[in-house]
């Protein structure tokens, strides 16, 4: 490990993703788009949503990262996904890869599993999902919302770290790094968290946003602390999970230094 | 009629949900995905988007329930419908229908006939949308807002109810559930409703996740009265529509015996 | 200029809107189709979205409307754009382009051309669209971002109104109206609404709206000075931009003519 990676690291990969304001392409799923789309700007990223295989070539040339998401996946997406993974791989641009419902069906998990093996710099995923992804058959995985708790998931993250050649972050109560060797754990976020949909999608795009100004396990665990750090501040503004999205762009557009040291905390 | 549909019955029906966590797939417009997600995670169930040919099957047979609605309908999303939902006839899952903008063009008009024909367990509509499904032409909708009261269309309601043989439930500034013979009026909602966009197709999502657990009768009465008291309860924390989406989901979270017996009645 | 634009003459425009409730038909893309629904709800307006080419015509010649937006294009999307618009003109109902991201890749530029000559009632986008839907290449757009003041894109939006045939709104921290001479500016909005997504997009829906009941350079200023005066009332009660797209949607549904009075100005 060159650098450790501490709340400070994180804070100042925030201002330095600030100072670019890189531009993130999204191929994400419906759901998700204007969360997603929201947090990027919250953050302080630019971020687009282009799928057209007419011009997801030509995006990717102009865009600092690339964030994939399966969520709402059918072949003409699909087609695209793959077209613009490897226009970024042969451009060196980071890209995430959010494989959710993995397990759920097999067209889902074959397309996971075909994307995973396309170098993502990032593999993002709750436990259900990365255990899937990672081979283990029988994860428990209901739909897209994860059955099992995070800590399950280390060993198959590590597994899927070696074999995909890349960082995995699993997400749940804690959520963790693995780079297949070591594994840093973050503690943040809240339970409400789980109720509001597409966070988890939105994580995985601010991901791809720090991957432009870091590395890959940097930013792994930046967006983690970040991230989290703001749905604990949005949490404790909310009488339940109606204004969660909108308070966490909130606490997204307004961290800081001593907030983000104040509701993220990070051990090996 | 074997047991009486009462408040006290239907809050029962709310714990059951709560209890059993239903997974409920979604096979709905654009405008609607992610409000509809937030609606069934607020309400205690498990909300999945899938739409693809290659997985809806899959889908189908871990899931509880199945909403399919025509908001944005084309070629091979109103394909994918068709296969949910005889799948789940197979498989004896209920399914719900949606028939969003029924009557405003020839081609919307025909694809909710032909899937009102496959057997829904319930067809959710307002009162345009009833009328022109049970083949009541000139019925006045205006786009995919209705023009005419709920009164209107029990007629049509109970006539489309026994041709289609399901439950059919019509919204409006009061809800009516007819099974073909008796009907229920479900007084409850808020006139600043309609305001806001995919509240709606929302219920419908949320009367798939009842019928998981209750009889198709039961589900349509417990999902508008549960819906409607959320929205009576969430529009007095408004100054406007902006804002009710979320504080429909909160309302929701937090729905118990006593709000919902303050904030919605049942008559027949 | 037959009549003079003024705050009343908007003031008159939304009163008349809201008594026309005029069905707004939107082709637009996915992260912005519920922002816009609920605008223009709250504006006073009826949303459709209906892009299939099998219903696009009907709907089309049932609306008052067409807001045309290419944010998520991809080709079975431009080819109901080009149906709809092309049926829109023979039926003489008004309709607005908005060219998102024009100049970010080929294919996108070309599709934003190609509609541009379908004779739009207005094209609304900002300064770097402009100036590439203009063909003054070298624009400095990133991504659907603009990079450039909107004061940079007069001249060249006034070149575009005078090929197009049609009216020009550019936005910016000051908006532009041209109809390719004289030019109107609209000072309103504020500095939060760029860093919530769709707020654009649903400026040209309710640029729509105001066109079916107003010249299309009087429902463009109408647009920009009331959907602004919101932003400026909406941000006004916000900590951050989460919040805003549901504050601007209770600024619209209570927008009168002395709010609109105290946050909009125009100048020619």
């Amino acid at each position: 490990m060159a650098n450790a990676i501490t709340i400070d690291s994180v804070h100042a990969a925030l201002e330095a993703l600030r100072a670019r304001r890189p531009l993130v392409q999204n191929i994400t799923n419906y759901v998700a788009m204007t969360v997603s789309a929201n947090a990027l700007l919250a953050l302080g990223a630019s971020p687009a949503m282009v799928h057209a295989v007419e011009e997801v070539e030509d995006f990717v040339a102009i865009s600092d990262a690339l964030a994939v998401n399966i969520g709402t996946l059918s072949p003409p997406w699909v087609e695209a996904m793959c077209i613009a993974v490897k226009r970024a791989n042969a451009l060196g641009k980071p890209w995430v890869l959010d494989p959710v419902g993995c397990g759920a069906t097999a067209y889902r998990t074959q397309v996971a599993g075909e994307l995973a093996g396309l170098k993502p710099s990032v593999i993002r995923g709750n436990a259900s999902e990365i255990m899937s992804l990672a081979g283990q058959v029988g994860a428990g995985g209901k739909g897209v919302d994860s059955t099992a708790p995070a800590e399950y998931a280390t060993s198959a993250a590590a597994a899927l770290a070696q074999r995909a050649g890349c960082i995995v972050a699993i997400t749940g109560e804690t959520d963790y790094v693995s780079d297949g060797e070591a594994l840093i754990a973050v503690h943040a976020g809240h339970a409400l968290m789980p109720l509001s949909t597409a966070l988890g999608c939105s994580l995985s795009a601010v991901t791809a946003a720090f991957a432009a100004v870091r590395s890959p396990r940097e930013a792994a665990v930046a967006a983690l602390a970040v991230f989290g750090a703001a749905g604990s501040v949005a949490a404790e503004r909310c009488r339940g999970p109606g204004h969660l999205p909108a308070e966490i762009c909130d606490a997204l557009h307004a961290m800081d230094g001593a907030t983000l040291a104040a509701h993220a905390r990070l051990s090996e």
